[in-house]
């Protein structure tokens, strides 16, 4: 094999030479070369969401779920009472890390092909005034459905709730404006939109309730508030940093600013999905999303009915063709799913729908239709 | 400058372009492939430790710290007690995160030029039965001193208490067998003595006590006993791991096999130690601790008496020479530290030294004796 596979995953995904050759050198995390990484890093991710007079950015050792659960414990008092609207797996995991961690959280269930209602949050606010904070998943990865970020954002307001927004999937590709959008937290993370490695998430924090987050988590290593006081008057990370993982996301943060930021990697992310369901829809896959309500992100694509499918062997021999896919995450139906995110562009795409085609042929599979 | 600058720092450190170059390939984290990676290094650390027969290796995404919360989280109940022999900075770390999860710690004093004391500790567990568990750190990294791992464990297990072990950094190059000395846990990570890059740790966990940790972590990101129960099932981490670092902790201990495994390991930190200490004593440079007790992993020695010594310019002139020093981490005394570990052997060390005495030179300082 000449070529590395290409990840069509929704992270770790294919990340560019040039942000991996970042990691061949060894930092002090002590030195001042470092905190300088640190520092710029920190202040690039702030220019993402225009964020600079309205939050701070706190990174955070880990996958991006620590940093999710670290938000929470950071944010929500004890006595907080968290309201999760639920469309998906990753909705489900942030309310089970804040029934562990002790603080009460009511799930609204929502169908799983559908976006969250921000008119249900808002009714659902008004009706149980306990809630002190909402949770939102922007884009719930486990189907790739777009959640209504700014409407909701604007409920929360409306009613005096802290509103914690995941937006692992979303960050860096879709439009977050923080001079809009009101969040007291926003959580991503470096191996997915901004293409670098993964190992470190990181946390926008309201400058507003910053200082009312002190004593709140239970957890020393995932003490934001404590993180973020350490880092502003040492200029280094408390513990020992994945230094090798920043400055991998430092040089990815650069080419996503030579790019031409958000909106181009938008662009490119819409023109690998368009490729994407085009090309298979060519083939009779279906999308298990209406279109209207599908973030670039990642699809969710049934699996074809006919008798000779099975996931495994579908996944094999498109990775015999140097294409990795994603399994799906759905309970009822049987699907798959494909990233369209990673440092990939349109021509990259129609390949893996080339391999796509191929491995169906070889699988004895005339097309993806899933209805017999 | 044609050449990296060597970390003489207790982690991270200086490691192979062997196991940087690892980190050139980008790894789907659901692929069998990389469940592979994780499966065989797993058991490569359990080999470290003769552990197959009594324990398990459960990885963690983050730094050793998280491990180190992780592994208090997972092992103490809820209603659990555990004593810290504390004799240095991150003793005291460990008492901080079992209070801040709502364990009670009780923090036992020693000097912090002083091994903790196994018959203390024996006279400890007699007198307060309501203890349940242990904290010990292997060598305390805020001085450098090694606690006496064998006779605690051995205390421990005649009381009937649990010990987890914070061998963050001696894992791999002190002597750790599990056929003798009896672990609850064990706590390392991936950017230390093994010689890989930060962004993990791992805890052996002993199979015996592994069921009854089920439910005890109040953290999902840090509930051990989850991860292991997954990894089990599905060969996969249960959030994302950190995969770059992952594969270079592969690839650094495919070296350490090599190398010789943990004698070969310590027997060159020993030289290390020994062109250090020596080169550094002829320059009138004093160690902190009594070699008897001195671990050669990381050395303090005192500060030099001279009216001309500032820490911060010893430490940039002796970066200007390529050696990154580290702080010491002492309240009373002024110090520094010079690690003794990571991929470098005798030549480099002297380089060192040599550098150190033309630092001294710059600086009008005739030589580094702490007594004016």
């Amino acid at each position: 094999m000449d070529r590395d596979r290409i990840l069509l995953t929704p992270g770790p995904l294919t990340t560019t030479l040039r942000t991996k050759l970042a990691m061949l050198k060894d930092w002090g995390s002590w030195d001042a070369d470092f905190n300088v990484v640190t520092a710029r890093l920190r202040a690039q991710l702030l220019d993402v969401v225009h964020g600079h007079e309205s939050h701070v950015l706190v990174p955070l050792q880990g996958s991006g779920t620590f940093s999710v659960e670290a938000a929470v414990a950071t944010l929500v008092p004890r006595n907080g009472h968290v309201l999760v609207p639920d469309n998906g797996a990753y909705c489900k995991r942030a309310a089970r890390l804040t029934q562990m961690m002790g603080r009460k959280a009511t799930v609204m269930p929502f169908a799983e092909d559908e976006p969250v209602s921000a008119a249900a949050v808002d009714e659902r606010l008004r009706a149980d005034p306990s809630v002190t904070h909402v949770v939102l998943v922007h884009c719930e990865t486990g189907t790739g459905v777009e959640n209504p970020l700014a409407e909701v954002a604007a409920v929360c307001e409306r009613h005096g709730k802290g509103l914690i927004v995941d937006a692992m999937s979303s960050f860096g590709a879709l439009p977050i404006d923080a001079r809009g959008i009101r969040f007291d937290a926003l959580v991503a993370a470096s191996g997915k939109c901004l293409e670098g490695v993964p190992g470190m998430g990181f946390v926008f924090i309201r400058k507003a309730v910053l200082d009312a987050c002190a004593g709140n988590s239970q957890s020393l290593a995932m003490d934001l508030h404590d993180q973020h006081v350490y880092m502003e008057k040492t200029g280094q990370w408390r513990f020992t940093p994945p230094t090798h993982v920043v400055v991998a996301l430092a040089e990815a943060v650069a080419q996503f600013v030579e790019e031409g930021g958000q909106p181009a990697r938008l662009a490119r992310y819409t023109d690998n999905y368009r490729t994407l369901v085009d090309g298979m829809a060519a083939l009779g896959f279906r999308p298990f999303l209406k279109p209207e309500i599908q973030a670039p992100i990642i699809v969710t694509f049934h699996a074809p009915a006919h008798a000779a499918y099975e996931f495994k062997r579908f996944y094999e021999a498109a990775k015999r063709r140097d294409f990795i896919l994603y399994p799906g995450k759905l309970t009822q139906l049987e699907t798959f799913r494909v990233g369209c995110i990673g440092a990939i562009g349109r021509n990259v795409m129609q390949q893996a729908v080339n391999a796509v085609a191929d491995t169906l042929r070889e699988m004895g599979i005339p097309n993806g239709n899933p209805t017999r």
